[in-house]
């Protein structure tokens, strides 16, 4: 590692791999409690699913956005330098946090906590994203062209930040506000539609 | 990912590793009920694998046979457009709580609820699965050969959907209806033996 | 998949992708007692991790030497017919059962059953292999140099999946018996110096 | 395998797959106690949260660095001989215990066996890779260069299979003594500056 540059491609792929595995191991903790099907589909089945479902489809919704945008992100890259390799690892460590937060508050989803701890992960992932998106921009002071795409995504990404480090507190007032806030950034952001308008 | 395109190499190679990692983690679910060795090889072992084991195989065949022509579908993409981005997206998502539905009924195989919900995320899988193949027949109608191709494949691919949409009220009549359904489904579409004289 | 080739490099890497799962998954059945610890190093920890952490290793000798096998046979492979898919996803799903083999026999090491489920699926897994063996000294009749090496593989191959078949008969005679084959063949079969002799 | 050569990209593949999956299923590991969040966040969240946290984070930065460095080391193999593939595999075994270890120390965080059991898999994973380099070293006979190279990443590995062999009988003496060792060892030989400092 202190020899050899790691090539660009070789670490998206790896990249690539572990976010794959992130995306895929969540669904393992989508649990019904044992004899879930005596009390009915209703009680038994949709009433814990979902809450836990729910959950299951925002983060899968964030974590594949994050993978186009890590995509997007990295194709801009031409040399891995030590900064980009740990900003990366840096990155792929808050996004494995993703499963274990998304199955707490799956599992709690009247708990305060389960939100803030939720919500704090979430916030950690988009400012992983963001440090590298503002190496980027530093990178490609002598690409203005490249410069303001990464500008122009990196301002996207601090509201997303600023949204999700405001669902901590405003958790203590009310569970709603967290989770208003979990379904609107995917929503705002990262929808095809919307995404497009923002990009026009 | 507003502004710049992912190729259909990376989008394969995603999709390839979270299908991989859904077609392994299925495993997981074939947990044995402690002590189950005392009880002897038939009452103790085979009685409650038979269940499970029955649908990891269906399921197994049923997401191999989808990798296969997930990665025809993604052999005529030239361009990976936001639609179809989303409607890749869409469909790992469905494919994803296979291993769920599929851990839920073989530790259920009784109830008529677990078949429902097993029936209801294959729908959905299939159902996405379509999608994508229409919107290549749209991308595909200067091709005429191409398009005749997708054509073929989703008159196929619409059987398939109806008959998974008809397990679920089926079940509620008898649970042999859906399991028939889930079997003949694999076998008539996937094998190959019937899709070779289906292509004829 | 009636319409379009799988190229050979696409359906190895997609393999590829699920052996390196299964060879990792199965460390998820390596759980300890809760208060194991409690009990004292050799108590509490070696007397009941040694047989899981055995099953383990044994596990993971069959496995990274299938993939090598794998690797070696798919690289004489030209074209992807169905047959050789279908052999695969054959070869996939009886290697998958592995973790599951694996992990009931590590919680049940004096249990006749699972040596003999164990045995099963390592059975099942070479039968697959051979299969696949088969097909490639049929494909290579034309090319006699290639022949004689699928020809040699495959009657290793073919003890191998002898001796896994007679560890089930004799695991009701002595459970040592089975665990003498489960050690012996990948020793015999698979470690570098003895295989380099047989290869001489 | 006995016949045909696996290329460099191929293993470095496989091995990129396996790493990627033991990085990312330790947060599996990541389990709250049930009703946890009813104690509040500090006592019920983060006094059981913190070492497990803690550990994870610590197998996270080893198995990153470990995946930067076992690139590195490919890159100098022009030919996979049978030895480099059965060292790779032997280190890949010590590797996919990791998870393992991390778990069981972060359930067990007081307990002297636990922080033995770590210290002992690291121990065992940094050997493996010790004994990659060796090999590396002898191989790059006719190439000063590079054999220098290797030589100096070699020292290192050598110091930091001490340290962790030391943190074994250490833990008898005091828990703390494996814990400084633990956080020393990636902060002193991978951490950005300091391993710049180093190579300086």
């Amino acid at each position: 590692m202190t020899q050899l540059e790691i090539s660009p491609e070789r670490l998206r792929a790896f990249s690539d791999g572990v976010i794959a595995i992130i995306v895929t191991i969540m669904v393992l903790e989508l649990k019904l409690p044992e004899h879930a099907g005596e009390r009915g589909l209703v009680h038994g089945l949709l009433a814990p699913l979902a809450p836990k479902l729910g959950c299951y489809a925002i983060s899968f919704l964030v974590v594949v956005t994050m993978w186009g945008n890590h995509y997007a992100l990295m194709a801009t890259v031409q040399h891995v330098t030590r900064t980009i390799l740990w900003l990366n690892n840096h990155l792929l460590f808050w996004m494995s946090l993703i499963p274990f937060a998304t199955g707490f508050l799956g599992d709690n989803p009247r708990l305060v906590d389960a939100h803030v701890v939720y919500a704090f992960v979430l916030t950690m992932s988009v400012v992983s994203f963001t440090l590298m998106r503002w190496h980027g921009v530093r990178q490609s002071r002598e690409n203005p062209g490249l410069a303001a795409v990464h500008l122009a995504v990196l301002k996207k990404s601090l509201l997303a930040t600023a949204l999700y480090a405001l669902a901590m507190p405003l958790a203590y007032v009310s569970i709603w506000a967290p989770v208003a806030i979990f379904i609107a950034v995917p929503v705002m952001f990262f929808l095809p539609i919307f995404a497009h308008r923002g990009a026009a």
